[in-house]
């Protein structure tokens, strides 16, 4: 496989909730930055253009804008300037005025796709509603990026299904709330994501947040792993962005070893997961 | 709930490869040790009777006894002297003469149920038939002890299935290869038993083996991780038996919130994991 070496950029930043006009600067000089730092892929954060911290569903309507507002053309505009795809999370106003905690992956011109996150995590469930379509995998010259949402990652059916459809790099925004583990272990995020990683020979960039917001701290665990689960960069101390260089073709080899393959080994017929319910 | 303590054990031993007779009394002794110090789970690693690296299939054969052989029998004396179970590999000689790589749970009253492994990993494939059934969760009255051998700690859809049919601690005999990682990084199957653990809220015991066989050496990664995904001891270095006291009713509180739950989440129409082809 010829070599597609790809600067994967996750920008850790601190948005403020309500804060609409400054989390579209933010959020920009954050893709800026990273273009200018050479990076294809930039991953921000969930929710970084409204905060997470919701007092109200009032107030996360407030905070809602839809997939064409200015917070996406912004992040599309920095993303022409240098051949670049942005995965970023939003709060979106979806049809009919019905709110989603949503990713967008975003290109110079424009939204090349939405996924709406099927996970609702706590409060989420009284702001938004959850997603009714299977997480995307979309092809891009860099490569197919697999998108996911924060608390997705607890879910290994969710990176197996973008794995299956052909993702090489999950991109992963996220808001972790911090919680306590024992002294001197990484975030538990963190092993996920390498266990994500290894278990689908995908690579995967989770971009967290950092800074304070209401009393709720977060776990600023923004990590690039490789296709074999190893950390290649970050996390970052508080706000700083990780940068990486991917060889994405790395991800389409899903050969163990002469015998075994990743996907192809898989039985789903004897792990008794129950049908799916859904149309195919 | 009320607190079910239940003192682990992981005798990662080195069997010798052919020497049927040494190992049946090296893991014989190991469960003895372990009852002894007061286990009630007691994991021996994968292929213990007979060792893991054939050399041709009748060297496999010629190392394969039925479930019940004299060697599980040594077990379920053993077990009897503590009311404890043992979740052992074995090389199982099947019915009309067919290899399974297989892992039985035994108590003092015999064999209580026998995996045969469904994910065979690399020359493996040479020597059994991969298991057509799926693997098993035993009702014990320690808890209930779902079962996986090595390879299939690369399926998450594995430990997934056993969590949604009731296991409350997945006991994994292994002998994991061993293979190059960055400078000062755990193990990547320490990695994957930790995620395993978190993602499905349950208890991993894994017991892995050691000693170098015909130029294979092995991780050594046996570990007993929490249901919060935590290592609570192991792995060892070389020979020895990791212990650990672990409360098995935690792992039926399947709630990360009042509003969240490890499998009621689960969004299995949207995962694109395919249709199940095999029987309900």
């Amino acid at each position: 496989m010829t070599p597609r070496a790809v600067r994967v950029a996750c920008a850790q930043i601190a948005p403020a909730v309500g804060d609409l006009d400054g989390n579209r600067r933010l959020t920009r000089e954050a893709v800026r930055g990273a273009v200018a730092a050479g990076a294809r892929l930039v991953v921000l954060p969930e929710l970084c253009t409204s905060g997470y911290v919701f007092e109200s569903a009032e107030e996360a309507r407030a905070c809602a804008e839809p997939a064409d507002g200015p917070a996406l053309r912004g992040w599309a505009e920095e993303a022409a300037r240098g051949e670049a795809v942005v995965v970023g999370g939003f709060c979106e106003l979806g049809p009919e005025g019905v709110l989603f905690n949503s990713a967008a992956v975003v290109d110079g011109s424009g939204v090349l796709a939405v996924y709406r996150k099927i996970h609702l995590w706590d409060r989420e469930l009284l702001f938004f509603e959850p997603g009714g379509e299977p997480a995307p995998v979309v092809e891009t010259p860099l490569g197919r990026i697999g998108v996911g949402v924060c608390y997705d990652l607890n879910f290994p059916e969710s990176a197996r299904g973008l794995a299956l459809a052909g993702a090489e790099v999950v991109a992963l925004p996220a808001n972790f709330p911090y919680s306590e583990g024992p002294e001197g272990e990484r975030p538990i995020e963190v092993t996920l994501a390498m266990a994500t990683a290894h278990l689908n020979r995908v690579f995967v960039a989770v971009c967290d947040r950092c800074g304070p917001e209401r009393g709720v701290e977060w776990v600023g665990a923004s990590v690039v792993c490789d296709e074999r689960g190893w950390i290649v960069a970050g996390p970052p101390e508080g706000t700083g962005t990780v940068l990486a260089d991917c060889d994405l073709a790395r991800a389409r080899d899903k050969a163990w070893n002469e015998r075994n393959d990743v996907l192809a080994d898989r039985r789903p017929d004897l792990y008794g997961l129950g049908e799916p319910t859904g149309v195919a």
